[in-house]
C-alpha cells in the first residue's frame, strides 16, 4: 500500500522541467513547474510564476533539475496474465502458438497466478513510464484488481470472454454466451470504481472466431446499460476475415459483420485492426471506433496496420504492446519508436518508397498520451498535463548516453529515449516509483514469485518449450 | 588509458555463468567457465572442469552468479562521426536531411569533434554490448582512432570518400580520386594496428552517386595491395540504381556495375543493400560480399532489405545501427529485436502473411556475433568464445523486470532483452565496462563535451531545427 513517504502531501510543486502538456494547444513550458494537489493537477505554467504563486502554500517543492516531464503513458492493450509465459512461444507459427502454448498456459493459471503475472506486467509498465493500462481480456480479473491496487496504476479491466470456436481448452468450452455476461456483471459489480476510482471494469470479446452474434449483441448492449468500454481484437488476421466471410455470410469480414449488428460503437477499443478496407476505415470512423496499434507484435504475428490511413479518416489510434509472449518487451517507449519506423517502412508497400515524414514525433507522442485517454474513455481525467486533471505524469532524464545531444527534444523522445530515461512516474497524485525504484511493491519479491508461479503453469499445462542451441 | 584496476590479471577465471559461445557446433554451458590468459580465451568448459584445471593459476576468480555470457556484440555500420547530430534530421525527406542537415554538419567537424563524437558513440555502444565496430566512413579518422584507443574497443575504420556528385559542400568538392586514395594510405600506414591491434583502417566509399569509376577501381586495388576491407553504402534506395542505370548504362543498378568492374569480393562491406534483385543476390554471393543490414536506419529512410533471400543464397548478413541522424538508437542489442520482427512482417509482401517463424532468434544471434566477426575479416580472433580467441565478451543479467521468466534463454537474448541488461563488457582481455560503469572514460565530462560541441557544430553550420510544438 502507498507508504507516507511516498504520498504527494497535499499540495507538492514540481519546477525547473521541461513540461510537455500534450494539451489542445501543444504547449510546453522550456523551464514549467506544476502544482499538484491531492490527486488532481492545480496549476501549470512557468516555474517562476509557479513558484510565485504557490510556493506558500507548497508541502513540498520539488527541483526537477532541467528533466522533463510527460502526462503518464497509456498503454491501450495489455495480456497482464500473459506476462509469466514471456518466451514461451517465440518464433513458432499461431497456430502451434495459440493452441500449443496460449491457450494451455492460460487455462492453467489461478487467481494467484494472475496477481503475480499483473504484479510482474506491472513492474514492466511503470518502469517504462505507463500510468494507465487497458487489460486486453485476460484470467481471473480479481488477481488483476488486487495487484494494479496494490501497485498503484491505473486501469480497465476485463474478462477474457469466448462462448463458442474450436479446440479450446475443456476448462474454458462449454460457457454460454449468458454465463459470459453474467460473470463480466458480477465483476463489475465488485471491481469498477474500485482503488481509489483507478479501477474500471470493461466488457471484453476474445476475438469474433470465439464469439456467436449472441454473445456480440449481449456485449453491446450490456456495455451500454453499464456505461462502459468494450475490449475486442479485430481482423488480426486475414484468415478471420475469411472465417467471418463464410460463417456471416458479409463480403469482407469482421469490420463488415460488426458495422452491421451495430457493433461498432465509440465505446469499442479494438485491437491491431490490421485486415481492414478503405471501407471499412470508414465505418470504424463513423462509428467513433479506437484502434489500438500495437506495431511489434503485429510486424511478428499479423501484418501492417494502414495507421496512416485510419489517422486520415479521424480515427482516434492509441498504442499498445499486447501480451509478453507476443512482443515480448513490455514497454510503450519502444512501441513509441517501433510505431515511428513502422509506420514510415510501411510505404515502401504503398508507394514504392518509404516516407522518413510519415506519423512525425509529435504524432507518436499523441498516440501514447492524449490518444491513449481518448481510447479508454478517461480523457476528461488523464492524457495531458491540465488543470483540473488527475495527476499522472512521468518524469524522464534526457541527460544520458541514451539521448545526448538533444537538438530536438520532442523527436528524442520517441526516437531516443529508452526506458532507462524513464526515472520516476506518478499516478493519481502519488508516486509509484521515484528514482526508478518501484514504491508499491518489492521487486524481487515479485520476481522470485514470477519464476516460481510460471515454472509450475508451464508444468501443470505439460507445454515443453525446444532447446535451441546444444546446451551442455 | 586503462588503469591497472581493470586489467584482467594474466589469468582470470569467470564461471557459473551460462556461456552461449557461438561456436560451429552452437554449444552452450549451462553452468559454464571461462579462461582468460592476458588478452585471449585459454580454455571455455563446464564450470566445475574449469575451477577444477584452473584454479590454482588463476590471480582472480569471478563468480557470475548466474548470468549470461556473450561473446562482444558487433556493430558492422556505425557513423562515429554523426553521433554529434542526433535529432538533427528526424521527420524529414531525404534530401533535406543530405543537403541541409547531415552535409551542413559533417563539413563542419573539426579533429576534436570527431574525437568527442567517437567517445559518445562509444560510450553508447558499450553500454549496448558492442566490442567491435565498423566505421561506416567518417570524417577525421585520427579523431576516431584516439577515441577508440582511449575506450578500450575493436574497430575497423574508414575516412568518408567522395571524388565527384552534386550540391556537395565547397570543403569537400574537388577532391580527386588519387587525392583520396592517398589520403587513405597515409591514415593506414598511421592507425592500423595501433591500440594494441585493436584498431585496422579500411577503405570506404560513400556510396556509388558520389565516386567515379577511377575511384571505384583504385579503392580495389589498394585494398588488395593493403589486404584490408572495404566498406560501402549499396543499393540504399530506388534512386541510386535508377542514377546508375543511367549513368553507367547497365541494366539493374548499382550491384550489376560493381560486378561489372570486379568490385564484389570477399573484403566488400556492402550496407543496407536494400534494392537488389534476385540476380544481384547471387552477385553479391558468389563475390562473397558481405551485407550490413541496419533494420531501423532502413524502415526509416531506405525499404526492407531481402534479408531472408541473402541469407538463403549462402551471403554473410550482420547487424548494423547506421548513425544516429538516421536511427537514433545506436543499439546492437535494439537492432537483433528488430531484426526479427521487420524480417517476419516483411513476409506479409511477399507471401501476404507474416511468418513468425522466419529470422529465429538463434540466427539473428548469428548475425550479431560470428556474422559480424566475418564481415569485419575478423573471426580468426573474434565473434565467437573458443579457445585461442580474442577475450570479447558481455555479461548479461537477465533477472531483472525486462527478461523474467527465463522460459528460453536464447530468444529472451533476442527478444527480451534491453541495453539495461547488459552489465560488464570486456575486450581484448581488459574489462571496459564493469557493472555498468565504463571505465576508461568519464562518462559525464564526455556527455558535458558533447552538448558544447554539437551546439558549436550547428552554430557553424548554419543548422536550424524547426520546433514541433507551442514552446513557452
Amino acid at each position: 500500500m502507498a507508504s507516507p513517504t511516498n504520498f504527494a502531501s497535499a499540495v507538492t510543486i514540481l519546477h525547473n522541467a521541461t513540461i510537455v502538456t500534450m494539451d489542445s494547444d501543444s504547449r510546453v513550458f522550456r523551464n514549467g513547474g506544476i502544482v499538484i494537489e491531492r490527486d488532481a493537477i492545480r496549476a501549470v505554467g512557468q516555474s517562476s510564476d509557479i513558484l510565485r504563486q504557490f510556493s506558500a502554500l507548497a508541502h513540498r517543492v520539488v527541483d526537477l533539475n532541467g528533466q522533463i516531464v510527460l502526462p503518464g503513458l497509456i498503454n491501450t492493450h495489455v495480456h497482464t496474465s500473459q506476462q509469466l509465459g514471456r518466451g514461451i512461444a517465440d518464433d513458432v507459427d499461431l497456430m502451434t502458438w495459440l493452441h500449443d502454448r496460449i491457450w494451455p498456459y492460460e487455462s492453467n493459471m489461478s487467481e494467484e497466478d494472475s496477481y503475480i503475472s499483473t504484479l510482474l506486467c506491472g513492474i514492466e509498465l511503470i518502469h517504462s513510464g505507463v500510468t494507465c493500462f487497458a487489460e486486453a481480456g485476460g484470467q481471473h480479473v480479481s488477481g488483476m484488481a488486487r495487484a494494479v491496487e496494490l501497485l498503484g496504476l491505473r486501469a480497465c479491466l476485463a474478462e477474457s470472454t469466448m462462448d463458442s470456436g474450436d479446440g479450446l481448452p475443456r476448462s474454458w468450452a462449454g460457457r454460454s454466451a449468458g454465463d459470459c455476461i453474467q460473470s463480466q456483471k458480477e465483476l463489475y459489480k465488485k471491481h469498477h470504481n474500485t482503488g481509489d476510482g483507478r479501477i474500471r471494469v470493461w466488457l471484453g470479446i476474445r476475438q469474433i472466431m470465439n464469439a456467436t452474434d449472441d454473445l456480440l449483441l449481449a456485449t453491446r448492449d450490456t456495455a451500454k446499460e453499464l456505461k462502459t468500454g468494450i475490449h475486442m481484437h479485430v481482423a488480426e488476421i486475414a484468415y478471420e476475415n475469411q472465417f467471418v466471410t463464410e460463417t456471416r455470410k458479409v463480403d469482407h469480414g469482421t469490420v463488415t459483420h460488426l458495422e452491421n449488428i451495430q457493433f461498432l460503437q465509440n465505446n469499442l477499443l479494438a485491437a491491431h485492426t490490421v485486415w481492414v478496407n478503405p471501407s471499412q476505415i470508414d465505418c470504424l470512423s463513423r462509428g467513433g471506433v479506437k484502434v489500438s496499434h500495437c506495431p511489434a507484435a503485429a510486424m511478428r504475428m499479423l501484418g501492417f496496420a494502414p495507421i496512416r490511413e485510419m489517422l486520415d479518416a479521424g480515427i482516434c489510434v492509441s498504442l499498445g504492446t499486447d501480451g509478453a509472449p507476443s512482443n515480448n518487451r513490455m514497454s510503450i517507449v519502444d512501441e513509441m519508436y517501433l510505431a515511428s519506423l513502422i509506420n514510415k517502412g510501411r510505404e515502401v508497400h504503398t508507394n514504392g518508397t518509404t516516407d522518413p515524414t510519415a506519423l512525425p514525433a509529435e504524432t507518436v507522442l499523441e498516440l501514447a498520451t492524449i490518444n491513449g485517454a481518448k481510447s479508454v474513455l478517461w480523457d476528461n481525467e488523464i492524457g495531458s498535463l491540465e488543470v483540473g486533471k488527475k495527476a499522472d505524469l512521468v518524469v524522464i532524464n534526457p541527460s544520458s548516453w541514451t539521448m545526448v545531444p538533444l537538438h530536438d527534444s520532442i523527436s528524442s523522445l520517441v526516437y531516443s529515449m529508452r526506458t532507462e530515461n524513464v526515472v520516476s512516474v506518478m499516478c493519481n497524485g502519488l508516486w509509484i516509483m521515484k528514482d526508478k525504484k518501484i514504491l508499491n511493491v518489492d521487486e524481487e519479491e515479485v520476481l522470485a514469485k514470477a519464476k516460481q508461479a510460471s515454472a509450475e503453469i508451464l508444468k501443470r499445462a505439460g507445454i515443453k518449450i525446444p532447446s535451441r542451441m546444444n546446451f551442455l
